[in-house]
């Protein structure tokens, strides 16, 4: 009889990730049924049972009379890090406690750049951007990468305490340097290293992460080099990219190209989520960047005085053989600079491509 | 100079949601600078310069000294009812009242029917769904179409008051009364239609919606042809469509299937919200139906005492022309029952699948 439920293609979550949600969830509420198990689990219910069926298997859980309770006599070795983890870590994770932590660290930021086209999110952006990759597991026992972090997203995965490990590129030096200062302070196993995306991705961090964080510039090039480090940077199948994207400067058909991209390179997109970062524009001090918008320039705007700047998130997952394609960038304008990025310094955009 | 700009590909955005946008900020806010208007916008810089050219030169607003006002005195005819209906509907829109209201509208309907798979979100859900569209200005002076609708999500828009014309089409003859008798109680502008998705959608309905919703069954199958009918009966260009999908019963490798349906139909994806609708199992009173669920059977598990049931919420939104494809469905346990389908009656699954 319960055989033939068996007879279905293979999981796709082959990352562990699924295990660790039923752990932590039996940490929490030490009885629960299995349909308290589905509410906290992210995959179907065959990927559900097939997880219960493994951990049962292992010595990890039980299940008597439809309930599934922890064995902590017998549960195996790899699995006790993330228990250790989860019971040290018995810690505040409310949003305002959270954010006034992430604040105080990184009281110290370095001003965002212009020769680098930076510009971070906000405290709360941040925080809730690493809440949401918690949620997901995707930090459980996890690598995960960032390809660039003046957002210091790194910080904020730092404070949920599950990463294993965590690898920040960025091109800008003082920031590498500042992030592993932070690291080494507050003893976040964060380690920075200096490194610009048109270069290949070191072949060290090639296959070996579980997730990638990355804040691509917009045009069409730019969103198809950053992904593509993020894409090689990934162990395979079950593993996670975030990136945002907005809608001020990328148009519908553009985000239409970078669906497609995603897709026909072996990931489906799992959420999108709208104006999910804003960007403070008084911590950012742009003033002097706007007069070269070209917004600016077309309606003689002043600076703004709200924070109108948002970007959505996505989140995709590896669901097949992940497919990574060279794109090959010479120019910053080329990634920085096209006809919909009114919101950047539009120098390049005269200089090469309209003479 | 200020030529250059306009070398750019024809926006997406034709449907005129750019322009209702606009007037709404400023009928809030009466004094917005481009930035104020920006951050209420959906679309890129460029779409709102253009929207915002064409509002100037009908007369519908002003611009002087970087301040945008609406021109009372001479905006044209074909705006003046979204502005009437914005300022009649001087509402309470807040969660709690709306959900209220929902609620006392709705207190007679009908039980979920399980000889048509019903089950129905929560009254908060539908609000919020409702909430999203009206965000989004898909209900803006448009038409909308339900395609099934034991949620009542064609009330909760209602609430809102600013569709034109919402048409729902049902398989259940109770609920298609059902709904007219609330329409004509209330006074809105919702028509109910018994319709059985298997068949050719309707000629009249072709082509004429801005909007249609729907939660399909989670069969490749029957996702295939609920989202067919939907694309059949937008406009084109700047439609929108909204559907559920779970991750409970549809696996990623089928979700990715769906994506690459909606991207190669020339729609792209926008919105793709996790959980965001919830199924409460009180009101549904599903307990004599669990006995057949493989999720039961399988760890001979007792009804569930949380709300467990949740559905993501994705919104797409045509980029390019639109491709209908024929899709074909013989049977309602080929729309409703697969191997994932672990939360469904499976008494067709051994019927269909098994010998």
């Amino acid at each position: 009889m319960r055989k033939r439920y068996y007879n279905v293609e293979r999981s796709a979550r082959t990352s562990g990730k699924g295990k660790y949600q039923i752990l932590k969830r039996l940490l929490r509420h030490r009885r629960s049924s299995i349909f308290e198990l589905a509410a906290d689990y992210d995959g179907t219910l065959i990927e559900l049972t097939r997880d219960l069926e493994a951990l049962i298997g292992e010595g990890a859980i039980k299940e008597r009379n439809g309930v599934f309770q922890l064995r902590r006599e017998s549960i195996p070795e790899h699995y006790k890090k993330l228990i250790r983890l989860e019971e040290e870590l018995n810690r505040n994770f409310d949003e305002v406690s959270l954010v006034r932590r992430f604040k105080q660290i990184t009281s110290g930021r370095p001003k965002p750049k212009k020769e680098h086209w930076q510009g971070f999110m906000s405290a709360e952006s941040a925080v809730r951007r690493a809440r949401f990759i918690h949620e997901r597991c995707d930090d459980c026992l996890s690598r995960i990468l960032l390809i660039g972090d003046d957002d210091l997203v790194s910080v904020a995965i730092s404070l949920f305490g599950q990463a294993e490990e965590i690898v920040v590129l960025d091109i800008d030096e003082e920031l590498v340097h500042y992030i592993n200062q932070i690291a080494s302070e507050h003893n976040f196993w964060i380690r920075a290293f200096p490194y610009d995306a048109r270069s290949p991705l070191p072949k060290a961090f090639r296959n070996y992460f579980d997730a990638f964080v990355t804040e691509p510039p917009e045009t069409l090039r730019g969103l198809r080099l950053f992904l593509s480090r993020g894409f090689q940077s990934l162990q395979g199948t079950g593993s996670a990219g975030y990136f945002g994207l907005t809608h001020i400067e990328a148009s519908l058909r553009k985000w239409k190209r970078i669906e497609h991209f995603i897709l026909s390179s072996g990931f489906v997109i799992t959420d999108l989520l709208r104006d999910s970062a804003r960007y403070p524009e008084k911590e950012n001090a742009w003033e002097d960047l706007y007069a070269k918008y070209p917004i600016v320039q077309r309606w003689n705007a002043k600076p703004p005085k709200i924070d109108w700047y948002r970007s959505s998130l996505i989140r995709i997952e590896a669901v097949e053989q992940i497919k990574v394609r060279n794109v090959s960038v010479r120019s910053p304008a080329e990634l920085f600079v096209d006809h919909e990025s009114w919101a950047t310094d539009n120098v390049f955009y005269s200089m090469n491509f309209q003479k």
